[in-house]
C-alpha cells in the first residue's frame, strides 16, 4: 500500500468549519481575560454504535492535517467580524489572526484501536479559546470516520476473513468529502479497496472497478471495432480477430447451453468484446442487463473462452440484481459444466462479484460456508482462529456462497443502522482544577479531570476492561490486583490484569494508512466473544480509578445546587 | 441573505472523484473508436424519499461548478495511468489531457423544483466518454443535497410557517463537506439558517449560535472579569458594575421564586455575565448544564433583569435535555409570573430555544399549537394559507407549544429515515438512437430515448401530474385534453391541465441560494393534498406520452431475448 498523499485534501476542513457559538464563546472568553486559560477537553461517545459491543476509532489523521494547519486568515476573521456585534473590540480580531495550534496538544488513541463507550479518543489541551474554536472541527473529523471504520469491521466479521469486500458508495453519500472519508476509513475498519478513484490518489486506498450497465447499453451491436485484432496473452504468435473468434465460441456455448444462436443480445456481445480489447488481461462480464442466463452469461462465456484460446483468463463476473445468491450458484454450476465441457478448468474458479443494496443480512447470507446453506458465515468464522474445513460437495450443484467479491455502497457509506456515532467534546479541566456537567439528565452527566486510561489484557490478549483514571495516579501494573468501579456495576470489583496498555498517547507522527488498517485488524482478532457482539453492549467495558470515583462523588455526588 | 461567495468550495469535487469503472469504461469507449459519440444520460430517483409524495430538486450549482472547473490535471492522468494496465496506449492518456464539459449540455430541474420519480433532475448530454466520466460526482452532487432539501421541507411543513429552524448538524455529518452541504441544502429547503460558520463564509447562508455547556462548566465564580463594566444600550448615562447588579437582581428572583440565594450555582452565573458583558444585546441562556429551576432559570433572569436596568433586552433561553416541551412551558410561566412581579413585560416573549436529538416525531409535538395540546402543526397549519387563530389561554400555564427556535442537528443532516436517495445516472440515447436497460428486475428498467418533460397544473397552481415525452413531440398546451399513460396505472387516462411548465432547462445563470429557497417555498405552499403527504406516495405522479410510451413497448415490451 502506498503512503499516503495528501497535499489538498484538507482543503474542506477550514478554520470557520466550526459552529457560530464557538465563534461567540470565544468573544466571551477573551472579553473574560480568559482566552488563555489553559484547558482540557476530552472527546468520546456515550454508548457503542449499532447496538453493538464495541467501535473502532478512526479520524486521527485529518484531524492532524487539520490542526497543523489551523490558522484564520483575513477573509476568515472579516467574515467573523460581519456576524459578531458592530462594536466588538478590534483587539479581538487581532487575537484571532495570531491563532495556531501550536500551543495545543492532542493525545489521542491510535487509529484502529479498539474503542468504547467514555474512554477519549481525542484529549485535548490548550488555551481556552483555542480548544474551544477546535470543538465542531474534531467531532466532524472523528465521528463519522470512527462510525464507518466500526461499521466496516462489522461488515469484515460478517462476511468472514475471505470474501473481498468492497466500498462503492461514493454517490450515496454526503457529498464529495463524505464520500472520501467513507472510502478511508471503511478501507481502514476492514474493506479491501474502494471503487473511489480519488481515495486512490489522496489516501492510497486500493481502487477497484470495470463497467457498468450504461457502458452494455451503449452498444447495439452494430459498431465495428477499429482494430479487432488481439495478440495472445504471451506476446508470441499471430494476432487473433477477437470477434470473429468469439462468434465461433458463442455457437459452441449456445449449442452446450441449449440456447438459441440468436438468444444472446448482440449489443452486449459487442460491449464485452470492446472491453476484453480494451483489458484482455482484466476481462470481467456484468451479467445482467438483459437476461443473465439466456444473454449475459453465454456471451461472457463466449468471450472468456475466445480470450482463453490466447492465453489470456477472464477476472470474474457481475450480478447486480435479482436473488444473488442463488443466481451466484446457477453461474458457478454452469461455469462447472462449462470448464469440463470445453476442457477449461480454469473456468471453474473464476470469481464472482456482487452488488445491489446488500445489508448486513443479505451479507450474512452471502458469506455462507459452501455445504452450509443458510448460515451466516460470521456466526461459522467470527471466533475461531481460522476458516472451518470445507465440507465435500453433496451434489454438482453448489449448495453454499459461491460468491467472492461483494461491493456494498448505501450500507456501509450510510450507516443506517445507526447513521451519527454521537460523539461528544466536553470540557474535564480549566486552569488544572477539574470541570463537571452535572445536568439533570444522569446519562449527559461527564467524568471530570485530566486522565489517563489504560486497557488491561487477559492473557490471550483480549480487552478484559479498559480503566480511566486521574492523570497523576501511577498506572496499573500486570499481573496486580486493583480495585476499580466498572461504570453501570452496582459496586467495585477487584481485577488482576495479564497485560496493561496504555491508551492514549501524543498522535505524532502518524503510521501510513494500511498499517493503521492491520492494527485494526489484529484488535478485532483479539476481541474476546462478549466484546465482538454485533446486537447487544459487552456488559462492562469501561472501569473508574478508586480517586476518578471519589472525585466524581465530590463534585457531583450531592444533588445539584 | 447575501450572494454566495465559494471560490474554493469545489476543492473536494475534483475530477477523480469518480469511480473506477468510469475510467476503465472510458478505456474501452475510447479503444472502441467511441470516445465522442453524442451521448445522453438522465439522472433521476425511482421513488419519492422518507416513504413520502414529494421530493425538492437540489444540488445543481454545485454541479455546475464542478463541470466549469472538470478538466484532468497531469497528476490526476498520471494517477489513472497507475491503476490501468500498463500497456495503455499513451494516446488514451493524451486524450483524457484534453478534456473539458465545453461540449457537454446540461439541462435540469431548477433548484427547489418538486420532483416526482422517473423525471430527471439532469439530463446531460456530450461526447460518450465524459458524460460517462461525469456519473459519479454528478449523483455525488445532486443525490444527498436533494435528499437533505426535501428532509427539510418535511421538516418545515411540521414545524409550520412559523417557527424558527435551525440546522445545527455539522458534527454529526459525513466529514466537513457532508455538514456544508447539509447546512447549504437544508437552507435551501425550509430551514432559517445554520450554525455553520463556513456554510456563512462560503454559500451565504445565515448563521446562528450562542454558547455551549461548556462554556459554563468553565466558570467556577472565582473569576473577575478584567472590566465589570457595562455602559447603557442608549449610549447615554454612566456604566453600571453588571456583577454586582446581578447579584442584586438575583436576590429579589430567588425570593420571587421561593429559592435559597445559594441555590443558583456560581459558575453558572459567572458565565452568563461573562457572556452578557461580551453580547449585551444578544444575550441567550444557556439553562440545563446544573438545573434548570433552581439554578439556570434564576441566573438568567436576574442576568436578564439587570440588562434591562440598562436598556438591553435578552435575547432567548435554550434548553437542550429533558422533556423540552414541558420545560418550555414551565420556562414560558416563570417568565410572565416574573415579568408581572418585576414590571417588564418585554419578558414574557423572550425566544425560548431547544434542541437535543429532536426528530420528526418531537418536532411535531413541539410545533403544537399553543392551547391545542397533543395536536401536530403539519396538520393544523400546513394546508391552509397561514396560521390559524390562536385560541385564548384557558389558565395562566400554557397549554400548547411556548417554543419559538428548534435546532436539528443529527435528525436533518443524517436523514436517518433514509440515509441515500437513491439517485441512478442512465443512458438513454447514442447517436440519436433510443438506449434501454431491460434485465429482469422490472423496477430497474429505464425509459428511452431523449426527453422532455412537462408539469401539468391544476387551475389553483396545484401538480396534477408530469409528462414525459419524447424530444420530438410538441408540448402539451393548456387547457387541451392530452392522452396519458400514468406509470403503475392500468390504462391511460385523458387529462385537461390549466397551465403547462416546461421542467428542465439549461441551467446558467443560476439565482442566489435564497431566490432559489423561495422558489422552493412557493412550490411547496403549491402541493395538493396527495403530494404534500410525508407518508405516503402520491397514487400518480408521473405519465408517459402515448409516443414514449409506444418506443417502451417496442424495445422492451418483447420479452428479453
Amino acid at each position: 500500500m502506498a503512503e499516503e498523499r495528501d497535499p489538498e485534501g484538507l482543503a474542506a476542513a477550514r478554520p470557520l468549519l466550526t459552529d457560530l457559538y464557538q465563534a461567540t464563546m470565544a468573544l466571551s472568553y477573551w472579553r473574560a481575560g480568559r482566552a488563555r486559560d489553559e484547558a482540557e477537553f476530552e472527546l468520546f461517545f456515550r454508548r457503542c454504535p449499532f447496538g453493538g459491543a464495541f467501535a473502532l476509532a478512526a479520524g486521527l489523521r485529518d484531524c492532524v492535517r487539520f490542526l497543523r494547519a489551523f490558522r484564520l486568515r483575513d477573509a476568515d476573521v472579516q467574515f467573523l467580524a460581519s456576524v459578531l456585534p458592530q462594536d466588538t473590540d478590534p483587539a479581538f480580531f487581532q487575537h484571532l489572526r495570531t491563532l495556531d495550534c501550536s500551543g495545543v496538544t492532542v493525545r489521542a488513541l491510535p487509529e484502529g484501536c479498539l474503542v468504547f463507550p467514555g474512554v477519549p479518543l481525542l484529549q485535548v489541551s490548550g488555551p481556552l479559546l483555542v480548544v474551544q474554536l477546535l470543538e465542531t472541527p474534531l467531532l466532524c473529523l472523528v465521528s463519522y470516520a470512527s462510525l464507518i471504520a466500526t461499521n466496516a469491521a462489522r461488515l469484515r466479521l460478517i462476511a468472514g476473513p475471505e470474501k473481498r469486500l468492497l466500498e462503492m458508495g461514493l454517490r450515496r453519500a454526503q457529498g464529495p468529502d463524505g464520500g472520501l472519508t467513507a472510502s478511508t476509513y471503511s478501507y481502514l475498519g476492514g474493506f479491501d479497496g474502494s471503487s473511489n478513484v480519488l481515495a486512490g490518489q489522496l489516501r492510497g486506498v486500493p481502487v477497484a472497478g470495470t463497467l457498468a450497465h450504461s457502458f452494455v447499453t451503449s452498444f447495439s451491436g452494430t459498431e465495428a471495432p477499429p482494430d479487432p485484432m488481439l495478440a495472445p496473452a504471451a506476446g508470441q504468435g499471430p494476432s487473433v480477430d477477437l470477434p470473429a473468434r468469439v462468434e465461433v465460441w458463442l455457437e459452441r456455448v449456445c449449442a452446450h447451453l441449449r440456447l438459441g444462436p440468436q438468444e444472446p443480445q448482440r449489443g452486449e456481445r459487442a460491449a464485452f468484446v470492446a472491453y476484453a480489447l480494451a483489458f484482455p488481461r482484466a476481462f470481467q462480464g456484468l451479467l445482467d442487463t438483459y437476461s443473465v442466463h439466456r444473454s449475459g452469461l453465454p456471451n461472457f462465456l463466449a468471450v472468456a473462452l475466445a480470450l482463453g484460446d490466447l492465453g489470456y483468463r477472464a477476472v470474474g463476473v457481475r450480478l447486480d440484481s435479482g436473488d444473488l445468491l442463488r443466481q451466484a450458484q446457477e453461474v458457478r454450476s454452469v461455469f462447472q459444466a462449462t470448464a469440463a465441457q470445453f476442457q477449461a478448468p480454469w473456468l471453474e474458479s473464476v470469481p464472482i462479484a456482487v452488488s445491489n443494496n446488500i445489508d448486513e443480512e443479505e451479507l450474512a447470507r452471502l458469506a455462507q460456508e459452501v455445504g452450509r446453506p443458510g448460515r451466516g458465515g460470521w456466526r461459522l468464522r467470527g471466533g475461531g482462529p481460522g476458516r472451518e474445513t470445507q465440507l465435500p460437495r453433496a451434489t454438482a450443484f453448489p449448495q453454499g456462497s459461491e460468491v467472492d467479491v461483494i461491493g456494498i455502497g448505501t450500507s456501509v457509506v450510510t450507516c443506517p443502522r445507526q447513521p451519527s456515532l454521537g460523539c461528544v467534546y466536553k470540557l474535564v479541566s480549566v486552569g488544572g482544577q477539574p470541570r463537571m456537567k452535572l445536568t439533570e439528565d444522569p446519562e449527559k452527566r461527564t467524568l471530570p479531570g485530566s486522565k489517563n486510561a489504560f486497557r488491561l489484557l487477559d492473557s490471550d490478549g483480549s480487552p478484559l476492561l479498559d480503566v480511566l483514571q486521574l492523570a497523576e495516579e501511577p498506572p496499573p501494573r500486570a499481573e496486580q490486583e486493583l480495585r476499580v468501579w466498572p461504570r453501570g456495576a452496582p459496586e467495585a470489583c477487584v481485577v488482576r490484569p495479564a497485560h496493561v496498555e496504555p491508551l492514549l498517547r501524543l498522535c505524532q507522527p502518524l503510521p501510513p494508512l494500511a498499517e493503521s488498517r492491520a492494527f485494526a485488524q489484529s484488535c478485532l482478532g483479539h476481541l474476546s466473544p462478549q466484546h465482538r457482539r454485533l446486537e447487544q453492549p459487552a456488559e462492562y467495558q469501561v472501569a473508574l480509578s478508586e480517586k476518578l470515583r471519589a472525585l466524581v462523588d465530590r463534585l457531583g455526588g450531592a444533588p445539584p445546587p
